[in-house]
């Protein structure tokens, strides 16, 4: 070893981009771990630091901050957006407040990463795709929050769809399934409030599945039959769960989403495509489960076994044809170089750190970051068009194609 | 070892019922399997006789019976079912002929299995489940070959629904998914032929999979919304593939028959249920795949690993709750007994003789055999409303409940 | 249709063997399913008759006689082989009678079929092979009953390798965990006497996977070092199971052999191996894993998976790269074409339908079946190497090359 | 939203240990990702404060000290370990270098996380685990990084084997498979260099796999019968792979460690095991697969699915017994409550953060962390009787117990 001295300094930082975050719980926690991540692992030309970390109630957000290194806590979402050293603002709040303060921290010059769905209605993601747009110009750049989408496996099969691997998509299935709600008694929580949360498993886990299935083919879907149900259609309100006997007519409430919502389609190439979305799934957490079948060769994805992709290539049939278990472990696999050796399987989490490696890599190139809030707006018009089949005894409901696309 | 003369004629044959079987192919095969291995694994109280075996080709069908030790054969199916030794006429021929020999040999007072799907129109169930009613009356008896249903690890299935495990069915997921016919070049045969095959992966697959579901859950589909597809619209005639390019404009025919149907529906339980037949999901070979969600429990099967069923028990919670793995091999479960040790799997042939043996002791004990013609009237409702909805926009199609029931 | 009578005869049987089968129980009945089924769906050159059952007990052995259409009993083994009609002796029996059988039906000139193990003893194999040597001198042929190869997924492996896919064999893991001897109260049938059945899991089901590594690998094992165990050391008498407690010690006898082996061995190639053989792997009902990584690529087998093949063929690096899972039921596939559609699997007796069609297609062409008398004291030899190391802590002990082999 | 002033300072840091780490390359990676992690997720009385990153390349350990928020760089670990700040020593670096360098911080009066395997030799295991013995009379804790311990299904896996479902302890299997040798020109590292390395897959991965059987079972090995072999026995040196045919010869080395060991063994409680380590299983990459039956129920482990656990209840009988696929994400679940909602899978990182939270708990609580040094001694003796056992002739080596426990 050298006999000079030891102690050096650290590196001086790269250029910066200071980040402010809203909301500090489930989604607040995976975003701040996305950031740090991305910095530390893929080490980006633009270096995120974790300025302000927004929240009503200070104590919790203070505590957040402590544990994840936000310098700054802001308890009112309009001082975040408005500070300085904030270059960008990342959404992690129920539906129902994503317009207001996205168009406000695009109208203040912010980037913005806004959490899916995009909003609660399509009405809202018009207005904010419209903002969108025009921030776009200034070189402000946005982007929504379909994490699954950076699952290595799921980005390695839209490349594998990219190359020609599948041909011409015939068959498109795909289900997230979760049970979190099949006890009765579980209680009414704001996700189970159309005001709030827009609508029920339709938003928050079918958007995923209509994103997945669009950006792995490339297509869009063009039109569906739905059906919805709401199974259990009254529960105790949060806190009255343990209140008297007596009290358990005035301590319940009316669930105003769906619990469940299934549909079929068809995408832009033709193809029939199957989905369900739900909370009624027993014994399933968090199965997304992705098949497509194409003239030449298919793929499939189940994200409990999410380091994994199934594929099978039709043009080389013979004996030894089926589907091959590739292990989406390679340092040749998208995102996969930055992190471990072959075989050391990523988690949940590590779709936020490619999210916002992705997002900073676009900022710092000045390209527009995808999916952009025009896609988000393209989700947000198939989950409108269940909900109206549904309501109208599952008539076949046409999806306009996008008018603003970038 | 007995100094007594050590050779000893066979045991005395008992009470016997003779089969005559039409059709000499693949089904025709498995049959015959299922009549001679009903005899030696189950032991019946009444032995199936092979008495004749009914098929045009004389030389086709003397060969066959010549392999499974058919007594005659007839090349006329009226001679069959006018034997005086045949008392049951075993239908394995294509659906457009289905009827017409039903009928004929009810009326002649032979009981009557008959392979799926009942008909190929809802107006030939209707007779045929009319003539079964008649004959029932005279205690003649007729069923339907949904053979699925007796795969141990579907007929355990069946028993876990009803002993409650399931409890309230919130979500159906059925699929059958076969990939023979991505190959563009394979030939127009006669199940791609509407005149004889009613219709293609709806009324071939799709029927076995409404009829698992309704099986297994015990309740019955309400209405539906589909969508059916031809992806490849003309095919070589068979025997003109090899013709000259010239002649490939006069060598193709129109493909008349689904290659695919997909379709949303409701049982009458209020459960929400997808369903998927096809012939193009590349890769796959004979995948049925049934999920059953309810309020206390999950089951899910795959054909591909038919000898297991996955059971998830919601009313034990806990660390250890998960879906277990149930190798539906042990002599506890259904029809196992009668063959091999825990673990030796049985395969797809076995369900044939499974339906063989249940059939000779419904007639043994003059109880009426399931599924009866009235159940495969019910599933040719279902496709009907599949065929309709898929006519119309996918339309919301209602499905009558059945008027004849036994 | 023809006007002509429609009533045929069936075409005349081929030539044909016959065959006489001693031992009535669960392999008598395989065996008597493998030669039916032999008949009818490989359609053999030499026609199976089945002449003779042969068993001590009438009763039981007129019962499955009249069941699998067996035309006499022999209720002496003696006399059944020297039956004018009897043209093969396949032995079912015990394995300590398997050698007195089989020397006396070769010296009378019939072709023998002997279940596995060959025999209890090295010695009864040497004694049985140089019979078996004679004998082919004279052309009758003999064969022992390692049906597992027979799985086409097996079947297929051994191709692969022959085709080079493995390249040099490295590794060869193995196991045959059954665990029908967990619970202590199971009785001490004769399975468990060292006098009966020479050894325990070692010979049962050890030997199975001793031959399918030897097989798929084409390779030998060249020495061991093996610990063996016998978890359970006493157990209730069969019948005295629900005697008085005070005759409990009585009602009690000695395990005389091991409930489970495990070893380690070297192959002739250089490969290294490890072996397990239990019935006592809780949970695990016939669980046959054989798993082979060689140089170039890799083979995966799980018998309750039987249908399926994995296979890795590193030669053909890059992101795609992984284990394909091959459904061996293509008519490419060893024996598949005999039977059913792809994607229609097969059962655990089926194996015992390739056994018989294999046999009688040798004794048909006049070639010796394989594998052979002198292949069974191989697997003996093998067996035997695994109890002298474990009787002396664990040892290595070198397993001796055959000095017979054909 | 209040009107009081939306900015906020950080709640104050809580009670802090300064780290100190060596080895910036992947180990150092994965417990500077465990270190903040678990100041995030788990929120420890003990703040680990990141105060030094050890390195010989000034360049490289910068690089990672700015990526990864090191507050300093030293490039002599003498003079890491002497610093005030520094209050623990995590020995990331080659086996060679961990006894001097332990027990130097140990003496130094720093706590030490050393990573696996604990020493080169049992000699360096031995004065390891003296000076810790040492050291903790002082307060002083230390510890060996079996991280493996720490994926929530295994530490699960050893909460159930406490609570008795497994009884006793019959069979361990346990394998350790990767294939990133297979290829005969990948260059001869550091890691297969017995003088660096100590040995090769043995302590690499197998020391793993040992740690990991031991653990759950709560036994410990008490001899072994072993077989190691070197398939490539020379291999290109490093840089020298792309020179000219010439030099070939010269730019070689020979391979001084094993590419695969395999072994038996016996548990403390009579159970037999087999092992398997190796870095030539081609097609598997970081497969580490351990199973254990015993006489009230199984488990069955796999990393490629590390979130599983499969059960098996062998006290609950009946026709739904099997193996329960435990997805080991629940709150109730070892470690999981601190991160996602159930289904939202970790990763191979996470164990790291268990590790470091456990043993800030275990500081903070003045207790000693575990794996101790004496149980990486232990485990040392181990790999020491295996290589003793291969180098005469597979020869039975007993393992003594351990002198030192704590």
């Amino acid at each position: 070893m050298s006999s000079e001295p030891s102690t050096t300094d650290r590196a001086p930082e790269r250029r910066s981009l200071g980040i402010g975050l809203i909301g500090y719980s489930f989604m607040g926690q995976a975003h701040s771990q996305g950031w740090r991540n991305a910095r530390s692992f893929f080490d980006p030309q633009l270096t995120p630091r974790l300025v302000a970390l927004g929240g009503r109630d200070a104590g919790a957000a203070n505590d957040m901050a402590r544990r994840f290194d936000w310098a700054h806590v802001e308890t009112d979402w309009r001082a975040l957006i408005t500070r300085d050293d904030v270059d960008l603002v990342d959404i992690c709040t129920p539906g129902d407040t994503h317009a207001e303060i996205a168009i406000a921290a695009l109208e203040a010059g912010k980037h913005v990463l806004c959490e899916k769905p995009l909003a609660n209605s399509v009405e809202e993601a018009v207005a904010m795709a419209r903002a969108a747009e025009c921030a776009r110009a200034k070189g402000v750049r946005s982007m929504v929050g379909f994490t699954y989408r950076r699952v290595p496996a799921v980005a390695y099969a839209r490349q594998l769809v990219e190359e020609g691997l599948v041909g011409e998509v015939r068959h498109v299935r795909a289900q997230y399934l979760q049970d979190w709600l099949v006890d009765p008694e579980s209680p009414l929580t704001w996700r189970l409030q159309k005001e709030r949360a827009g609508s029920g498993a339709l938003g928050d886990v079918g958007a995923h599945v209509v994103d997945l299935t669009q950006f792995i083919t490339g297509e869009r879907l063009t039109g569906v039959s739905a059906l919805t149900e709401t199974f259990v259609k009254e529960r105790p309100l949060p806190g009255a769960v343990h209140g008297l006997s007596a009290e358990v007519g005035e301590g319940r409430g009316q669930v105003t989403v769906d619990d469940a919502a299934i549909f079929i389609g068809r995408f832009s190439g033709g193809a029939l495509a199957t989905f369900e979305a739900t909370r009624f799934a027993t014994g399933r957490k968090n199965s997304i489960r992705v098949e497509i079948n194409g003239s030449h060769g298919s793929l499939s994805f189940d994200f409990e076994d999410m380091n994994v992709l199934h594929v099978h290539d039709a043009t080389a049939p013979g004996p030894r044809s089926g589907f091959t278990r590739v292990l989406v472990t390679e340092e040749t696999h998208p995102y996969v170089a930055a992190w471990w050796p072959p075989g050391h399987g990523l988690g949940y989490e590590h779709g936020f750190t490619h999210q916002a490696a992705d997002l900073l890599a676009a900022i710092a190139e000045g390209r527009d970051p995808s999916p952009s809030f025009a896609d988000g707006l393209g989700i947000q018009r198939v989950l409108a068009a269940v909900e109206t089949s549904a309501a109208s005894g599952a008539a076949w409901t046409p999806i306009d194609p996008p008018e603003i696309s970038y």
